[in-house]
């Protein structure tokens, strides 16, 4: 994993953000060869899932959304971890993510050094008086497991607050008003009047609150009628959106992999009640096929959401997860979702959120026509996630042959995923080469195939760079080419060279990328 | 403009966001035509700026970034606004863009109805007694312009608030603590030790706020040092981004011309010091020819800004304004920036944010190889007033001929703009037409060109519906296709029909696509 975050901020994939002022936690820069990368796993989302198909049209919500959108959905109410924070060290943490340790399991606490478990003995004696502690160097032993079942992911200890709910939607305020003074001013009355400060700030903030969307679906069930009225789909039919979402993430982690802004590729498939388990399937199955172009299919597997897992309304889930450096992990959630979402939203807004189908019979009344909510099937896939799959399942050392020569670093991309598709290099900067290597870019450019002009350092350093980037096919302009007008064409997985003529060259290229020859 | 507005609804270009909740102010979202045509301008962006050029790399930033870059940039101390509140009808504005009227004028106040205009002389007698006010009707008379020169742009008033600076930025928090409950701790102490409860607050919010970017250009400066070690890019080059920004606008207007969320197009490119000049000329012919090949070169020009605009580090700075239904207005601004950000953010940072040249003299003292901090120019577009300006430019009603027939409502996108390239309709659902229809539609997809099949309604009618969305080109599958394999092809602009062999209907679109042919 280390070796993959190196290689992404050397050739200009992924930079921390903000890194000249420390860093901004869990917050990433896509790099110039990552935002291409990025794009080009988008954009084949997009074409599969909305360009391909009749039945799925696009849309491109805001980021801040209306806050009752929050509260009829059930985020603002529900969409929260569980906190505890440590009394011995202080650290403040997941509880569904601590380490589990049965109650009355010795517990061993363990500190970054011998000061460090000294100060920490002295809150012991504090936090549990009367228990007999032992340090050891910078261990205490003596503790034991409590209820809760779990312990400090820092320093090992139960003795914990008790949970509460930290809700992970990131808040704005809108409006020309400023939210600060309003506040300071409404608790200076509440202290006044003797009233909860806490009611009075949060009542103070409630008419300029916003929300940042944690999740792009949301606004596919509130836009639902107006796409229904503009476009005449017919049931089923599905609404299509990437994008933005943020979450105040308490436990960041695996680089890229959970990050407080980040990006998704949702879908909403609205379906006739009754088929929702029929669809569930039929997307889970186009939604592996579709990852499985771009990653290895032993890398990839469904798990299906326990009964204890889902949602309350939900009456199926798969998640599609890649194996990850640190083991399986969520890529895409394709979960049956009924019609609790039209119905939340008809309800709180008040608005007619039915479809109503001419063709089919009311199974209630027997008769013509038949008005109801569509049931929702969603395929929800994490694009900045895609983004790190792609780097893991690319990423290859090969070590050096006999000669101890050919030892490389290759992103053995997917050819139409990597950000440049070809490489055209002229063999040295003189004798004409350069103008018609870069005569052959304008081609490809013209084709819409995104070629890079590459004339710096010998010409093995150069290969080298466009492997390390996942250039799938390099082309070399060399002395013979004004003789015969062909290149060489090498290809980035075999290092197989071939001869090919410049008029071919595109078209060659294009066929490549069409079959995903590597 | 309510044309404009309400095709943009009808047909799904643009709806109001989070209408079913009554919407949210100066929000928007891009429904299944919007988004297509919202992608398109900015791909062609990306494709002009990045694919086609050797010189200028990509970035894709985070949004929320270290609050410490928009101290070191300047935004956090001045990037506001001057507000202003009415003392008669209670509204809040903006300065700068309020109504002027020279002290000493007569300022005659109006209300909505002479209920308002009693209630306001009722006030009028609080805040100026002694004035001798009439009211007429609706309409108040007596009141002079102050010293400000300017008065209430509801009711004209000249008796306002004094101005305070409103900062843009929409702020956010970050991290496991919950702010309002820090904010209420915090002044409740404050209350007790009797100090400021306005700066208490600030000072609880301080560790864990956060800012949503109001411009992505920043991230160019930020990363500048990551950029240039990942690509060894030579001076003069650049660092391209597209993506949202979010300004707490006090004055919206003018549809999504002026929302609190939008997308940007901007492009930082660094030039040897004195080189700035020469580099922004480049950019001002630029960019002009490439809006030109979208919009009507005559509703496009040029606005220099005057000294008194130019922010105090710029030495020079260009507008290219579209004339909108309401007048000239801002599409992208092309400013010399100096070398004040990178220097800016390398004093705060203590970062090395240089370019070294080993091939230039330095210029003082006269050895080989020159350090400096690079400047800058910038050409900064706006996408979402792009997609207005592609909007207001194309929408164009024919009238009908003397047989009343043909009247219509076109738009006259540029065709590699247009949301859908080719429609394709068979002329009835039966006889083998819509199997054909649907096997040309894989074939333009499979060209990576986005065509639609469509069979809903009399062909008239999808022929108008395709003019009203800007599709430049139909197909039509119709009885004669089975015998010699051709179809219509029907051009939008003129509705001229030729007759076109199926084998040859992707490469004439194609072709035509590139020619931008109507």
């Amino acid at each position: 994993m280390q070796k993959i975050v190196s290689l992404a901020k050397r050739r200009g994939f992924v930079y921390q953000s903000s890194e000249i002022y420390g860093g901004l936690r869990s917050s990433y820069d896509y790099g110039p060869m990552g935002v291409e990368l990025k794009r080009n796993l988008m954009n084949e989302w997009w074409r599969a899932m909305v360009h391909s198909r009749e039945d799925i049209v696009g849309l491109d919500a805001s980021i801040v959304m209306h806050p009752q959108v929050w509260q009829a959905s059930g985020h603002l109410a529900s969409f929260s971890d569980p906190l505890v924070d440590c009394k011995v060290c202080g650290e403040r943490f997941r509880a569904d993510k601590a380490p589990r340790l049965a109650e009355g399991d010795d517990a061993d606490l363990e500190f970054a050094d011998k000061g460090r478990a000294k100060a920490a003995q002295e809150r012991l004696a504090k936090v549990a008086p009367g228990v007999d502690f032992r340090r050891v160097g910078k261990s205490i032993y003596g503790a034991q497991g409590g209820r809760t079942g779990y312990v400090c992911p820092s320093c090992g200890s139960p003795f914990l607050s008790d949970e509460r709910q930290f809700n992970l939607m990131l808040r704005s305020f809108l409006g020309p008003v400023d939210p600060i003074a309003e506040v300071a001013k409404a608790v200076e009355a509440a202290v006044a009047a003797g009233e909860d400060t806490r009611a009075a700030a949060e009542k103070a903030l409630e008419a300029s609150s916003v929300y940042l969307r944690p999740e792009t679906a949301q606004a596919m069930f509130v836009q639902f009628a107006n796409v229904l009225q503009s476009t005449a789909m017919k049931v089923p039919f599905g609404i299509a959106q990437m994008g933005k979402s943020f979450r105040n993430e308490v436990t960041v982690e695996h680089f890229i992999f959970r990050s407080v802004e980040f990006e998704q590729m949702e879908m909403e498939y609205f379906v006739e009640p009754g088929e929702g388990m029929k669809w569930l399937e039929y997307w889970k199955e186009e939604r592996m096929t579709w990852w499985s172009t771009f990653l290895r299919r032993d890398n990839l597997r469904f798990r299906r959401h326990g009964d204890d897992e889902l949602a309350h309304y939900s009456d199926g889930c798969f998640d599609v997860e890649y194996q990850f450096p640190w083991g399986w992990d969520e890529l895409e959630g394709i979960a049956s979702r009924t019609d609790y979402d039209l119905r939340a939203h008809a309800q709180a807004s008040g608005k007619n959120l039915t479809y109503f189908d001419p063709q089919s019979q009311d199974p209630v009344t027997g008769k013509n026509g038949w008005r109801y909510a569509p049931h929702v099937v969603e395929p929800a896939a994490g694009a900045t996630r895609g983004v790190l799959a792609l780097l893991c399942d690319a990423y290859a050392e090969e070590p050096a042959d006999e000669q101890g020569k050919g030892e490389r670093t290759v992103l053995r991309l997917h050819p139409r995923l990597a950000p440049i598709k070809a490489g055209v290099l002229p063999l040295v900067k003189k004798e004409g080469m350069p103008e018609k290597a870069r005569e052959i870019v304008s081609r490809f450019l013209d084709a819409g195939i995104n070629a890079k002009y590459d004339e710096q350092h010998a010409i093995g350093k150069r290969y080298a760079r466009h492997d390390e980037v996942g250039t799938p096919y390099c082309l070399t302009v060399d002395g013979q080419t004004k003789d015969d007008d062909t290149v060489t064409l090498r290809y980035r997985d075999d290092r197989r060279q071939e001869r090919i003529a410049v008029d071919e060259a595109v078209a060659a290229v294009r066929e490549a990328l069409a079959q995903g020859a590597r």
